[in-house]
């Protein structure tokens, strides 16, 4: 008999009916004669009987069922005894009286349970990874994975996007982060280069006049990982042309309000707070703020420019900052040596101190109190728009390093100390950035986005005068503190592209050789045109409400970049490395197939 | 003023309304003191007409326009005077008076115009792509290659079916077609390969209990290019659990119903027709025949095989087959010289000659007729179904000369002598394929399909003592004569799993270490699962009506792998390879970047 069900649609609207099962056992008990045995497959789970009153051939194979066995059930659907009835469970109304059963294969007990809550070895469950995807809550997240893409896709389908596939094996620019690279066979000692995006091929589908493009596109990085970084990853990729920033923040807004309702059922504001780069640095220490929570950080600069505290006075003598947060309510739950840790926690971000003060009624005390007495304690609790019993926490330094250790304590404040309101959905535009960053050690500028990012008009002309005033007409999205994706406008004129590429440091010469069909293609008729992209897996991460990428890709890599599962990178034959004219310079090297 | 229409959809609705375009200068002519310019964007063209009585401003820009500019151009649409209506353009009773204009950006003159019909070296299209999708036939295949997918995907989702992304950075299999290969960065000396498909993963899919997966996958391999080969291309790759092979080509069959309607709106038959691969090699000589047209082959081994003819008796004795086609009413428009000239051509299919007879009123004429007198003649004409003035041609060789050789001689008189209709699609199941292919050369077992393609039940027994007798559960869908792709049932046990390593010639020790994780898998509960995959590339091809696979991808490689738009693959700096624990072996070291 084939399946007539799947095990979590069996309920009581089934009841009467005869229906047929297929999937793994989840678990098995003996009682009183009986065999419960609960049935999964992808949908749930259905609590199916064996009763030698209705089927000795079922109760002979219920015997040997054992955990994770694939078995294929007929039986009646009945309802339950109300005693029985679980309401815990979708199916927990019925249960199904097994009157023919079979083992479809068997099954060695499995190194770790499948259950959702589990605390196994995370290379384990990497090594098993078919084992480790039979968990709900797994499936549940590729189902939501699955289900977003499908959003997006009908939305950017009917706003007439055109869904074009570009090359995986495509060619190694320098610039960026560091590039996988494939040898060519056929051309000796030269290389592929896995793409980090579809960014310049989606440019040359804008020159081709498509209009508007989109993919869901794999990309490439070589770097070493972070618990939020693979090597291979997944953008939602779009590009169009003769639109407005406006019109692409607007047409984002559109398909991301579309997409929460129906993955989420959630109906998120509209129009999407926007701020300015500079801003959110000022008020959260972050291009990327959790606008979910206050605790922003307040300057005290002028306060204190001349105070007696020479850390803080020699702070802003030598150009930098100082700035605070208030903590609300905490200074009776912070002891000196709960600070104290909170320094260690400041010291990662670079800050060479964490000063503090504990607000009372009569005034501020802290080993930092006797050089704010009296008015001038009144300046900085007030500007902090504290209170007795507020925890305030300094740090003195340079802009960069202040914002850093200042948004990196909010964010810990925030978490712990239930500032944040997991259900809600803050989505927040950050524009106005910078283009360009200036390298201290390489002594160089980098693209702060990409280098094919377009200026502000009005800043144009100090590209090459004053660099790092000129602005980009760049955008990020971000979603509850996580940097969801990136866009800009784009250059579209060959002389606006090689000022670019002046200004980071290219020869004429090295310019031509990495991207000369890029200018060549902008003197053809090329529209002006923009776009964005969104990071799938963090996106995913974010609505299934995992803190772990690699609880969002199906197969992925470890932090050393490996496969458990099927044992990649691995050695190959000489006869492979000899056909690509490749030595490995290495002591240990391949093993030769033969 | 935003763009408010494309081009190709300014028509008669909208006479009286003012518009704005934006798009290319396709043509400019002056002509009476007015400039007329075609406009096109994706959607077509629209003819725009610069008149000094309406706006001064706008002649001025018009004056400056040449082709492939980028314009914006205000207007009001007027219907044309019934004298220069154009019935062949869809915009063709209208025409936009420009009242105002302006050019977005400039274009140098392109190496090629940009029209559907060109001879221009493809060498040239590619370097220049971005011109070359210009052409309205390009995007139009593009177009349709988006809404295929998007067909296809809708019509999986409805099925259940989950999207799931699988690794491009995966493990080396010697087994099949070359890999490319990755070197890994971390673990010195070993290698990623690229995808050649899915297949292992979506097993492991199946594995998990995902029981329904799909994805548009890129796959890749390094083989030496044919015009119908890319070194990478793409999938429709799906999979499913607990399915018969019936379930599976059913919802295949009402997916491509689907599909056909829905992109190029032609209803087919909705059951598709199938033959097992023994009838196909017997009738067509070739395991994917074009069904669209008669001139199947002739069987007359049986009435040869003790003619004087020592060609043809001598063939069986040793073997082989002697087959026919019969060529209906050709006789007379075929020469000793045409006839020669087919001799060379079934020279390249391996056939040492080319045997055949014009059919007269009073019998059978040519150089091997007297061999074939008064019966012998008689019964071969019967068996042929030949009449006066029919050509028969023989071939008399090992089996599988004889089916390659008439069977690229009936494509070759299908198509000159205009047997086939090209406006039917005959999709066709090919089945019962046999599971293993003796390579004499290497003297062992190559799997026809794959390694992982389950025997036929009741074959199973024969898998060590009679392989080449063993069936596969195993379907081909075939296309007007291209194979579209194919799937099975797959070995779902460990013990037939490592039957099939043994008899591929695999050491168990191999088996372990290439496809241990899979057998292993097998023993945790694995589901009976089977699936097919598309090639996307070529079904586009097909539907699109393109001759050439390169038409169908955005960004192509030539045939020595060369993507000549960005000059990928190309040197890398000695640092990138230092690495990767890199050395190329070549004499053209690769440049420095310093």
């Amino acid at each position: 008999m084939s399946r007539t069900h799947y095990c979590g649609e069996v309920n009581e609207t089934a009841i009467g009916q005869r229906v047929s099962l297929k999937g793994w056992v989840q678990k098995r008990r003996d009682l009183g004669g009986l065999i419960f045995v609960d049935v999964r497959d992808r949908s749930g789970i259905v609590q199916v009987v064996f009763n030698p009153e209705i089927s000795e051939q079922a109760v002979k194979v219920g015997e040997k069922l054992r955990n994770e066995f694939v078995v294929h059930i007929d039986g009646l659907v009945v309802g339950r005894e109300p005693g029985q009835v679980n309401p815990a469970m979708k199916t927990g109304k019925v249960e199904v009286q097994v009157d023919h059963a079979a083992v479809i294969n068997a099954a060695k007990n499995p190194p770790f349970l499948i259950e959702d809550e589990t605390d196994v070895n995370e290379d384990l469950r990497l090594k098993y990874r078919y084992l480790d995807l039979r968990r709900p809550a797994m499936y549940e997240t590729f189902k939501m994975r699955s289900d977003i893409t499908k959003s997006i896709r009908r939305f950017l389908d009917e706003e007439g996007f055109l869904e074009v596939e570009t090359p995986i094996l495509t060619k190694s620019t320098p610039e960026g982060a560091r590039d996988y690279l494939v040898p060519s066979r056929v051309h000796e000692g030269e290389f592929y280069a896995l793409p980090q995006s579809p960014q310049l091929f989606k440019q040359m589908l804008m020159v081709s006049g498509f209009d508007k493009y989109y993919q869901i596109a794999r990309c490439f990085r070589d770097e070493d990982l972070r618990a939020d970084r693979q090597p291979e990853f997944t953008q939602i990729d779009m590009e169009m042309s003769f639109q407005s920033m406006e019109d692409i923040i607007e047409m984002n807004e559109r398909m991301m309000v579309q997409m929460m309702e129906s993955v989420k059922g959630i109906a998120i504001e509209p129009t999407f707070q926007r701020m300015s780069y500079t801003e959110a640095m000022d008020r959260y220490g972050s291009d990327k703020p959790d606008v979910r929570f206050g605790l922003e950080l307040v300057n005290v600069s002028d306060l204190v420019k001349d105070s007696s505290f020479k850390v803080f006075s020699g702070a802003i003598e030598n150009g930098g900052q100082v700035k605070l947060i208030n903590v609300k309510g905490q200074a009776g739950n912070y002891s000196r040596k709960d600070i104290d840790a909170l320094g260690e926690f400041a010291a990662v971000y670079g800050a060479k101190g964490l000063a503090w003060l504990k607000v009372e009624e009569s005034g501020v005390k802290g080993p930092i109190a006797k050089f704010f007495e009296g008015e001038a304690a009144a300046a900085l609790t007030q500007r902090a728009e504290a209170e007795a019993g507020d925890l305030l926490l300094f740090v003195a330094d340079k802009k960069s390093i202040v914002a850093d250790t200042l948004g990196a304590l909010r964010m810990k404040f925030g978490k712990e100390l239930g500032l944040i309101d997991n259900s809600v959905y803050k989505f927040l535009w950050i524009t106005d950035w910078p283009l360009l960053e200036y390298d201290d050690k390489e002594g160089r500028y980098y693209a702060a986005h990409h280098p094919f990012t377009m200026p502000f008009e009005e800043d144009l002309d100090k590209l090459e005068s004053e660099p790092e005033n000129v602005r980009a007409q760049a955008y990020d999205l971000v979603l509850n503190g996580y940097e969801l994706g990136g866009g800009s406008l784009r250059i579209y004129r060959r002389d606006i592209q090689e000022k670019m590429f002046k200004v980071l440091g290219f020869s004429e010469e090295e310019a031509r050789a990495q991207f000369g069909f890029l200018m060549e293609a902008f003197e053809y008729g090329t529209p002006p045109h923009g776009g964005i992209a969104f990071g799938l897996d963090r996106l995913v991460m974010l609505l299934a409400g995992r803190t772990n990428l690699r609880d969002t890709i199906a197969f992925p890599k470890t932090a050393s970049a490996s496969d458990l599962l099927t044992e990649a990178p691995s050695p190959v034959s000489n006869a492979q490395l000899e056909e690509l004219s490749l030595a490995v310079s290495v002591q240990n090297n391949p093993k030769d197939s033969q």
